[in-house]
């Protein structure tokens, strides 16, 4: 049904002509479009109003053509949904007013009804289809839920978010009760977004790497496999770790579809330890989008031949930057487009 | 003529009865008696005034006995006697007013005269080696090459430093003048440090872990090498690089004396990626300190017995934070002084 469908594909482990491409915050602040409906509207209005939502989203995939086109929203809409008050300050970016730092606060967090809640994101969902028009497929996504509590125990956003650590390694019951409910949430909000008509969904860990292994593991990806076990017969769930190279092993074991990757690892580290069959996705340093598109289009092209072209999804390391240049986006998103295999 | 030279010895691959302790950042503000001279003095002014440098440096020796002191200084004295202004500024951390942004900048950066401009580092060596009597070694350090870079560049502290990534990856010559530049005065300064007295030097590269291993290489790696082989033959030096696991490889292969690690690879992979040889640092995460004292030290042994109790440093994978409890440093010193090999 949709017509094109690399991305589903490479999901799938599928021989393709080429690697698809897109870009993570690919709806975003570089764009002149963009620029101008965040003129007019506050953030969580563009996040609330479908047709913004939907605009949004379609943007970046009218002007570039990427394979996939991923739904402009934000991971802290989640908290929001569980009774976290969220407000998002300029210049500030995240700011939780009343920040949990006890279990009492933690016995008011609820996992709400999503259609009450988070219905809007639906809505943006059933309009972004309509305007897609199956041209390619729609990616909806949420944040870790170790990502989430980051937020809603610092607060704000963090350097190395000892707040949040503390709170785990001083009340871990509290800090368990928590991911728990924000797994809870999250597993009824994506298979929402599925119903809704999202081809896949992206697992946001931002976060996971400022913990150690053995922390990772008990706070963040036993969380993260809760939502790949509840969603995998739903849609294709990819995780995407930054920093959670040391996890890539054990991440590789579970029933994600693919992993993502950023740039502080080689393609051919990021295979080692993913093995053979897992399809990966990444890993452009999205600060190299500042070098001239020539250097982009080369770097772009050792990345496939180093990854390979077949269970593999080309993106960035991590979201675009918003100061990074149109032409600079379009030699990243051109470069794979023209990929033509190394005579062997 | 040091009485207690476990960190030396460690350095040199002996064998220990145990491994020697020191934190990173051990003279710093969840010392109380540190706290008292902060509130006297400004930034500047504690790092200017030998007497006060060489207090704090001793502060923590005094009240916890660690195997090594490191002398109370900042990375950002090297830019300020290169001719850029740096400030402290409160509740942001450095502050430089004109970052540099082009070659002409870069033509105004200079190498100086160490004595001239950094002259009160060496009194300050000289009165800490007298209050340290050779109790313990005293460490020295620096920041990297490309650490100092990104504060010059992005004029401030930054969660990705996309204005320095930026602008090494559109004027690369500038950026490399500019690293050279702070090579060479990293190398005079250093060495006028041992003059002075220091027993070991450590190069922190706070930063090294924002690039991509090939990046990495480039604009930082390349430059701590050099460093590294014109410091060899003064005094062992220690590289510490923040994120820079992937290139824990090509560092082992370098005639550095130690490697310091953080705590996102255990210490297994570590060892696995450093080779046997060579010694390592590491790897406490400085927010566990946040655990019960208890905790703290089943986790140190833990992790003693992982790297093995020689060819090893026991240190935090980063700065100790500010308001850690005495009683939880006390805990991860003392569980070292502790330390019984398991039998075998």
């Amino acid at each position: 049904m949709i017509k094109n469908d690399r991305y589903l594909r490479a999901l799938k482990g599928e021989t393709l002509d080429r690697p698809p491409v897109w870009m993570m915050r690919q709806a975003g602040r570089y764009l002149p479009e963009f620029m101008k409906l965040k003129e007019k509207y506050d953030f969580f209005t563009r996040c609330q109003t479908p047709e913004l939502a939907a605009e949004i989203t379609v943007q970046p995939i009218r002007r570039y053509g990427m394979d996939a086109a991923i739904l402009f929203s934000d991971i802290l809409v989640v908290p929001q949904a569980m009774n976290i008050e969220v407000e998002m300050k300029n210049g500030v970016g995240p700011w939780l007013p009343n920040p949990i730092r006890s279990m009492a606060d933690v016995d008011k967090v609820i996992v709400p009804n999503i259609e009450e809640t988070l219905g809007y994101v639906m809505d943006a969902i059933r309009l972004t289809k309509q305007e897609l028009n199956d041209a390619v497929p729609l990616i909806g996504f949420a944040g870790s839920p170790w990502t989430l509590l980051c937020y809603c125990i610092q607060g704000q956003g963090s350097k190395n978010f000892d707040k949040a650590k503390e709170f785990c390694f001083t009340q871990p019951v509290a800090a368990h009760t928590l991911l728990q409910k924000i797994t809870d949430t999250t597993i009824l909000y994506l298979k929402e977004k599925v119903k809704a008509g999202v081809n896949a969904v992206q697992i946001f860990d931002s976060w996971g790497g400022m913990l150690s292994p053995v922390d990772y593991q008990e706070f963040s990806w036993k969380y993260i496999q809760q939502i790949i076990e509840a969603l995998k017969d739903d849609a294709p769930v990819i995780a995407f770790g930054k920093g959670c190279w040391f996890a890539l092993e054990t991440m590789a074991e579970s029933n994600a579809s693919a992993l993502g990757v950023d740039w502080t690892l080689t393609p051919k580290m990021a295979r080692k330890l993913a093995g053979p069959h897992m399809t990966l996705q990444g890993n452009f340093d999205p600060t190299r989008l500042f070098s001239p598109p020539t250097t982009i289009k080369k770097m772009v092209t050792a990345m496939i031949d180093d990854f390979g072209k077949d269970k593999y999804i080309v993106n960035l390391g991590h979201g675009i930057l918003p100061n990074v240049g149109l032409d600079n986006a379009k030699a990243f998103i051109d470069a794979v487009k023209e990929y033509k295999q190394p005579e062997s």
